[in-house]
């Protein structure tokens, strides 16, 4: 912003006031109130003057006081499936910066994975008077939001399809998958094994088509003991995993739905001697350190896109519900380029 | 819960309702809901038909459908700092997992590390009625706080203290800080870089109290060139691990302040020849298959803990604000055992 390249942040509790704004002015605190506030009554000369001492004090409008004053300040709602989920991290935080730069609060809650749970969140916080709401649903039936999104609460689904008409933000997890699969195929594997997360998420099941699709393409046919679905604990991810290394004939490569599912696979390959291929959904920290092979998702831009759907909605955009897909990209790091043994 | 052990989770969209209830204890549907809500205006015995029919058929009461007719549900808020930091992904799921456990919602914010945007929001998340508020504080001035708290809104300080009076709950980063550095004194070593977080953080101090406390134990004068606070920007760390290690006289290991430190603190080592020893703050995801030893805070602990200190207050508890300090743990997984070389 121009004001911070000029005057540095000002220190808390140093900050001016419009107090200080009035001195250097020299007019009323009224005065400062109108112009800072866009109230009529002020000249055109005094707004000038104002304007410039705002300028020359960088000061900024206290929304602290504001809260107190009316009680309530812009802000949008973010419903999150899991808080410890790290892919989830960036997204929040894109969503507040954009949430920010609209001088919008962002509050967040988690469903848990709980479809209830989010229903009852969502309501709870149009209650609380958010003005709009981005949901990574848990469930399938949304038609509880057509009554909040028609008394005006904007609402953007992102990660996963909602199943009511409103905007959507997805990464290309059909594409991604498909892409990380036939990698792996190139390396010369055709017995690949697919872990991925629970059939009723959206994300699990567009990932294990990709999975399906690029073994297609190949000509391979899937055995129904390369492929499995279910909760991300770690415990099943491992017997998964172990399943399919152990069988008479057993996989040699592995494609790993997501984050989770891939630091389990790779706990369960590190104690291995042999060593197996691994491609996994999802970028993770230190997976560089590591050489974990992965189809990452921009996660920020995600999140920094649904945002702006949301404040385009929110300024009057009123053209048809929009779904954006965002492509994934494949970043080779050795473990998905490993031969077959 | 015994509730859950006799009746199968109940699917979404097919729950008993107040009407199923009613019908299987042969009342009217103002008499189910009287007993749900504890109105009076019911007999013992028709009480205890409708609590069996509740019991049979695995009941719940619907909190969405209250939410919609009292625009309310009991709710706590937490302000965290930086919602992409992992540290506060299992604090806040520990968080949730109590408040849901009390019936109450979960709703998050991030004050993004800004003392006004913390008060903004702590303020907002007021305005819209939540019960009581778990903050990591970004300021050191909360007085603001002191009229909510006086109006009834319970409040604990976690990770960092607060700068009034009210219920903490902290990590020993002293201790741990001690401790990790004396690890590393007890491998051979005397030139030892502190790299953390900026110094008006109060765990990055006590964390290089514990440093210094260390060091002074061992009669090793520390170098003003060993110590480095500042932003935990990867740019920042990697310059200061850097020089550090280009000294004439390098430092033969390092301490990381925190989780983000030691993330770039692992990179800039991974890249060097001669190896360094490494012991960080915080746990970190993978680490144990980079062999990086740590000390250890409980996240998921501090965050039960403080929000059980949360509920008893909100159950009434009005004994002197307490001050909990969790302890750390030392785990020994390789880089910081490394003789110096």
């Amino acid at each position: 912003m121009a004001e911070t390249a000029r005057h540095p942040e000002p220190r808390y509790g140093n900050r001016p006031t419009m107090k200080d704004v009035a001195a250097r002015a020299g007019v009323g605190l009224k005065t400062v109130s109108r112009v800072v506030n866009s109230e009529p009554g002020v000249t055109p000369d005094t707004e000038r003057r104002v304007q410039e001492a705002i300028d020359a004090l960088g000061f900024r409008r206290n929304d602290s006081a504001r809260v107190l004053r009316k009680g309530r300040t812009a802000s949008i709602g973010l419903v999150l499936e899991d808080l410890a989920d790290p892919f989830y991290g960036p997204l929040s935080r894109a969503v507040e910066e954009v949430a920010r730069a609209h001088g919008a609060l962002l509050i967040n809650g988690s469903s848990a994975e709980d479809p209830e749970r989010e229903q009852e969140l969502v309501l709870a916080l149009c209650a609380r008077r958010v003005d709009g709401l981005i949901v990574i649903p848990a469930g399938d039936d949304h038609r509880y939001l057509e009554q909040e999104i028609k008394a005006g609460i904007a609402t953007v689904f992102v990660d996963r399809p909602g199943r009511i008409d409103a905007d959507m933000v997805l990464s290309d997890s059909f594409g991604g998958a498909r892409q990380g699969v036939a990698h792996l195929i190139a390396h010369g594997h055709r017995r690949i094994g697919f872990i991925g997360d629970q059939p009723r998420i959206h994300t699990a099941t567009e990932r294990l088509r990709g999975y399906h699709a690029a073994m297609t393409d190949a000509g391979i046919t899937v055995e129904d003991s390369w492929v499995s679905l279910g909760s991300t604990d770690p415990d099943r991810v491992r017997l998964a995993a172990e399943t399919m290394l152990s069988a008479p004939e057993p996989v040699t490569a592995l494609f790993s739905g997501n984050n989770r599912v891939t630091v389990t696979a790779v706990r369960v390959l590190a104690g291995r001697e042999r060593p197996v291929a691994l491609v996994g959904f999802d970028d993770i920290e230190l997976a560089d350190l590591l050489g974990i092979t992965v189809i990452s998702q921009d996660a920020a831009a995600v999140g920094r896109t649904a945002a702006e759907h949301l404040f385009r909605r929110l300024d009057g955009a009123d053209h048809a519900p929009a779904r954006v897909e965002l492509p994934t990209r494949l970043i080779p790091r050795g473990s998905g380029e490993l031969r077959p043994s």
